[in-house]
């Protein structure tokens, strides 16, 4: 007979999952209703304004998907190529490379420009490619959390605006605790997740797009057979589930059927959305940029070092080196295991030499910040580190205390 | 400033979702863990194994995917199929052009053979068929929820296994609530939902599949190139989030680094597998047709004709003739507006002339039963219908209270 299942109380400072926020694991857990419920109708057609707020878009179409951050990601791109199609994608992490996986398969020949992980592209170099290149479309990872790097993209997207190529975004790491600008910034499709900066649990993924991509999607719709045997395309998208000509049409006042909709986390969604408008979205900025300031301030006056360009960090993930002689994944077990506090670790070639700290959502609060500094003090020691003992909360503090 | 969503309390008695079991919505309330938290490593290793249990398989891969139901059907096609593979799809409901669909956009090419709506294939058709055609995947439904039909396919099974054809069958509306037998009727893949039988809300697939279908994959089998870039495979699957071969290792003990898992709804699938093991799944098989039978007993008392043929009814959905001069929908909106049930209409050409009730699940219970017995009387009786009076609850509770 399987018990219960008996999960502990974490402070997780990774980059997401976070912790989810109390009244979003509450909303969450309403009885549901039906998908075309009235009362639910309501709820999704809120969670659609809602959306575009942090995305700063005008944009008609804003709505969720059921999957993960990296199902909407393969939505965007697979509404877009058909076989052949060039797509570039200039990498600085480790998310570029999963766009590219997700152009490859489907058909589209991928070019990747690649840079070394410690810092992002200058923009007039991403337009030097895209002059070279000509592609049809322009893929970029916003934050990459492999190595706490942010791209700037004002000047990138309306140039593919200007030259009639689409510009797609995966602002997964950075909505809701840093600013985008969707309209401002020229972008054609940007997604987004849940559970970072928006403190829901992960399971769905948000994407708002413009007419000129709608345009794309109306040429591509195909009804679904077993709705009617009319409606073929040659054109139609390589994905049932992830074809958002039809997701569209379900969250339109056509209403389709397509799938069931995961009402819970539209639940916990509405509820995570309509805290961050309540604190609104400026002050959310404003308080990631904050605890990232404790944070930084703590990591450097305990002596250790951090990678990558300053210029252009993530106020939300903080790349840490991990110092020479100390087992990284030692440090992250005796963390979990005695302080309940989740570090993580990095990726391809940073890892076991990077660990990092996220700062997200509801995450991202003093007692987090002060708790991770002064546990990550303490293991440190414990195994052995050299370093400037009881400086790190104090720096904190000091940000926070003024 | 949007306020809270209020939603109300529903009697859900269609064909999913249905009502999520409070414990289950307690469950799904838990706080989250990371995803790679030893503690919820070991959630993850519990539920694969009971999602085993309803499949009757002895199965090493059983796992779950993270969109609804059609993201499993998605996945287990796309793992077999490769462009102009044969794909036999016999029909006899609209569930079927989904498996179809989802074929056809992964180029497969795709062999319907259609029958009415109003009953199942002998298996012995279906066996012509596939002698005829020699497909190298046949696929088909189980129960299908637009009919209320419930295909047998002990012989379809073994046949294809005897012929080395893939037998992949969605069991989406039966798992839990009626016996399937994986191993038995030599099912190579089959697919469930957790909105139906099994009480928790939508947003995952259930899925299954044996040594055979995973030396598909391990051949198919390629790394994500944000992880390595040494191991590429010409035959890789068209999608990166439904990649099974790489789902697969991300739910084993290698744990790849693939989506960022929706942890709230496996705490819920964990719950409500939980649940349904401790009430046995052969008491679950009871409970749904004694309720059945007090749905069927009811709905004939108040002289309502039912679609379908009764010998392949499945137990977990009744589909009902709209009597003559009555307005579907206006029926099933006075349901929802004052007696708070929900019912289902139909598809394709159903639409309008069949509504469905569901018996699935938490929604499954006598008191459910015999609320929507009484108030479908009454409403039918407010819209003018010729009825016997009185009768329907009647007759179910002579069911009930032997």
């Amino acid at each position: 007979m399987i018990e219960p299942f008996m999960t502990p109380i974490r402070t997780i400072m990774t980059p997401g999952p976070v912790e989810a926020h109390p009244s979003v694991l509450r909303a969450m857990g309403t009885p549901i209703v039906g998908q075309f419920d009235p009362t639910f109708l309501k709820v999704m057609d809120e969670v659609k304004e809602m959306i575009k707020v942090p995305f700063q878009t005008k944009n008609k179409q804003a709505f969720a998907i059921d999957g993960t951050s990296r199902s909407g990601l393969e939505a965007a791109l697979i509404a877009l190529i058909e076989p052949g199609d060039k797509v570039l994608i200039p990498v600085y992490g480790r998310f570029a490379f999963l766009l590219g996986e997700i152009c490859e398969r489907a058909q589209a020949e991928v070019i990747y420009e690649e840079k070394e992980w410690d810092g992002v592209f200058s923009q007039e170099t991403v337009i030097d490619m895209i002059d070279h290149h000509q592609p049809k479309i322009v893929a970029m990872v916003h934050g990459e959390t492999a190595n706490g790097q942010m791209q700037p993209l004002d000047k990138i997207g309306p140039y593919c605006q200007n030259h009639n190529i689409f510009f797609v975004v995966d602002t997964v790491a950075t909505y809701g605790g840093v600013p985008i600008k969707v309209d401002e910034w020229g972008i054609d499709i940007a997604i987004a997740g849940t559970q970072k900066c928006l403190s829901v649990p992960s399971g769905l993924s948000l994407i708002t797009y413009n007419d000129k991509v709608e345009k794309v999607l109306d040429s591509r719709y195909q009804k679904e057979l077993g709705l009617s045997k009319e409606f073929r395309n040659d054109r139609h998208i390589a994905s049932n589930y992830l074809d958002l000509s039809q997701l569209q049409r379900y969250w339109s006042s056509e209403r389709i059927n397509h799938h069931t909709e995961a009402t819970s986390l539209i639940y916990a969604l509405h509820e995570g959305l309509r805290l961050l408008l309540n604190e609104g979205i400026d002050n959310s900025y404003a308080r990631h940029q904050l605890n990232d300031q404790a944070i930084v301030a703590g990591i450097t006056a305990m002596g250790l070092e951090m990678y990558g360009d300053p210029e252009t960090k993530m106020p939300t993930v903080t790349p840490i080196m991990v110092p020479e002689g100390i087992e990284a994944e030692s440090v992250r077990s005796m963390l979990l295991e005695h302080f309940g506090v989740e570090i993580a670790s990095s990726f391809g070639a940073l890892q076991g030499k990077v660990w990092r700290i996220g700062n997200m959502g509801f995450s991202s609060r003093h007692e987090n910040v002060l708790h991770v500094l002064g546990a990550l003090e303490a293991t440190l020691l414990y195994h052995g580190a050299t370093l400037n003992r009881g400086q790190a909360v104090q720096a904190a503090l000091t940000i926070y205390h003024k």
